[in-house]
């Protein structure tokens, strides 16, 4: 418990929305988090390459010269807002190798350097928090490192990023088309000018990369994850999935089992009765499943000023009282990452045909031959675009879990089918429920 | 950081479901634990009243004099989980005044006696955890404590009694009556034979007291919650309320004002497009406004053996790695809680009345009168039960947010028209955006 009453000094690389946001909460609650933290937390020192925008730095100083604040004898802890990786990376390990604690946003920085910071911050006995970095404000790090820590966990399925969210809720909400929904989002801050970063699921798989590292206490293994994202989803399969009593999610999803561990990040069809479904907007959520306390689920703003700034205070609160936890220690084993085609999932098939007897039959003959049930079809579908189109009709058809090599396979085989007459769809479907 | 590998040796009071769940992820999930807490947590004594069950204690001692317990030798640690009030409160109190931290899922206790209990671990300098009192496998009490640290929580929304939302979902999607689907969760163990406690909000009330508690660092206020159950909920308020665009969920609500704290349990209209419309079954859910992270929800199982195990563990892990926190760190100042004729809320009413014209704008004027505006109405609804009641038409009005007093008053001057044929239900509406 602490009894130490002097301040806990921070030094905050960076003069971005989240730092701002930082020197923002740790004003404006500083009541509240002196009595939580049991002595007051307060910024010292403020750095950042830009010249010193019009901020509000509540006494603490300011510089441009960011490589220097690591080591400042002023500051007690380092928040590392900076963004980008090459200077992170050698701000974070500058104050780690000075022995200091470290703070951090950086899910980059994380997901491809973080085993070799974590060892570092271990030989230095100290700690790396990285609340801000998965989801925002949702204190899923929290839950895993303290609520959920009798637990082994089983899976990870998240909405966690922001951007494909926010695209996949306008396309189906009001029929906008995807390249309109991305301009909104551009338009109202939640997509970059160069949105690939987010809609290709970059930025999932290194949250999904700093989850996984936690929940299954495995190395990073960034490289290792089967990205997909979503500029391939068309409003017809988010009609279709509709039929089906499906939503399509953008989802970052982990799984243990005995072979290994599964990694991936794509579209997948969720059921609409399950509350994943129903995380709309820019909202961010995650769903751990432990094999004490079953499915929990975590809800909250993934970004945003206030949102980040709230975990990074977290973070800090832990340090200042003495509760921050030492970097990786459920660090266990070294766990494989399944091979993508090794993955076992259902699967959604939008399958453009042309409109003669006997297509279904013919292509459920050759699902069955590589050995793939049907779970649901649409086999008379209306073809939702019709245009120039008019005589096709989509076969869609959602098959029982499977090993993702064969329907690879089948999906050629149907390829090569004369009466079908435009590329196969193929989208991942996950009831959440283990399988 | 935790130096210390000496085990952390657990004496467990009651071998109920939940007891039985502890050992059972002690033993069952002792590795990842041990990694975790940086030691071994180990049960070492058992005690319960009832003759030793046919439970695999896992080599430790057992003892049907509970009394003894807390001042066992053996034990560093009193998980007390023999519920009910009087003797679950003295070995408590036993544990802490041997200077030895407790583990208790005792809402009733908490509720009722969590402030001396707090004041006497405080004074003896040992925690108190109570991660299993609320809302079972959910980490809410660890999103307080650690993840949210840095907020001033605005307020609280939560279905935190697994009976009513089983009883509620039952109704809503199956169309049962509330006896039925009562005697439905009674058949299934979602509810106990005499179901008062659950279904009459106490339950609910106690939980509740101990969320405002860590919430806004205010005393434990049991008998000042307002209290309503579930009981006179009808398929008729279901039915209006869907075609309004809400459900009707079981809620405890707590929220912070310049005034005071509103603290309340009772049915709420809650719109179709949340979050926490869609937590169904026997599931529970938080919604918690903080005024940084803004609304973030946590949802999961409520109870059970294994989710409230996960609970208890997590304490137990907490304590083990020297990372629990001291009881009531944020215990600020004493704040009023608002009388419910005080509070402001938005209402839902069903006015039955005969069917002559002008009985709408009659009940129109009448609401104008006490300066209730009307948000939205179904001036012509089917009646919904009709048996002896066809002349009978519900006027069903929700209103603008208002003073309840007013509405009280409104209510008895609309009661009193002679086209009023039946006792008017009213029934709060929350939109859960804090007003």
């Amino acid at each position: 418990m602490p009894t130490v009453s002097s301040p806990l000094r921070v030094g905050i690389c960076g003069l971005g929305t989240v730092a701002r946001g930082v020197v923002r909460v740790l004003r404006e609650n500083s009541e509240i988090i002196q009595l939580r933290a049991g002595r007051p937390i307060v910024v010292t020192e403020v750095a950042s390459r830009r010249a010193r925008p019009e901020v509000d730095l509540a006494g603490a100083g300011f510089s441009t010269d960011v490589t220097s604040l690591p080591n400042h004898p002023e500051i007690d802890v380092l928040v590392e807002l900076i963004g980008g990786e090459d200077t992170a990376l050698s701000l974070i390990e500058s104050a780690l190798m000075a022995g200091k604690p470290v703070v951090t946003a950086n899910k980059a920085v994380l997901a491809r350097h973080g085993d070799e910071l974590q060892q570092l911050a271990s030989k230095q006995g100290v700690s790396l928090g990285c609340e801000a970095a998965v989801a925002g404000g949702i204190p899923v790090i929290s839950a895993l490192e303290h609520g959920l820590a009798g637990n082994e966990v089983e899976w990870v399925a998240g909405i966690i990023n922001g951007t494909c969210n926010y695209i996949l809720t306008a396309m189906a909400r009001s029929g906008q088309s995807f390249e309109t929904a991305l301009a909104d989002a551009q338009r109202l801050g939640y997509a970059e000018a160069d949105p690939t970063f987010d809609i290709e699921g970059v930025d999932a798989a290194h949250k999904l990369t700093i989850l996984s590292s936690l929940a299954f206490g495995m190395d990073h293994r960034f490289s290792e994850i089967h990205v997909e994202g979503i500029s391939g989803v068309t409003l017809e399969d988010l009609g279709y999935a509709g039929q089906l009593g499906y939503r399509i999610k953008h989802l970052g999803i982990a799984r243990r089992s005995a072979a290994g561990v599964e990694i991936r990040v794509h579209p997948t069809l969720v059921p609409e009765t399950h509350l994943l479904a129903h995380v709309d907007g820019v909202m961010n959520a995650v769903l751990i499943h432990g094999n004490a306390a079953g499915d929990t689920l975590y809800y909250g703003a993934g970004a945003g000023e206030l949102p980040s700034a709230s975990a990074v205070v977290a973070d800090l609160i832990d340090l200042a009282r003495g509760t921050a936890l030492p970097p990786a220690a459920n660090r266990a084993v070294d766990i494989p990452v399944i091979p993508i085609q090794q993955n076992v999932s259902a699967h959604y098939l939008r399958i453009p045909s042309s409109d003669r007897p006997g297509v279904f039959a013919r292509v459920a003959t050759l699902l069955s031959e590589h050995e793939i049930s049907i779970e649901a079809a649409i086999q008379r579908a209306q073809a939702i675009h019709t245009e120039s189109e008019e005589h096709w009709v989509p076969i869609v058809i959602v098959t029982q879990p499977v090993i993702e090599g064969k329907v690879t396979e089948a999906v050629a085989a149907v390829q090569a089918l004369p009466e079908v007459v435009g590329e196969i769809v193929r989208i991942r479907v996950d009831d959440l429920d283990g399988h």
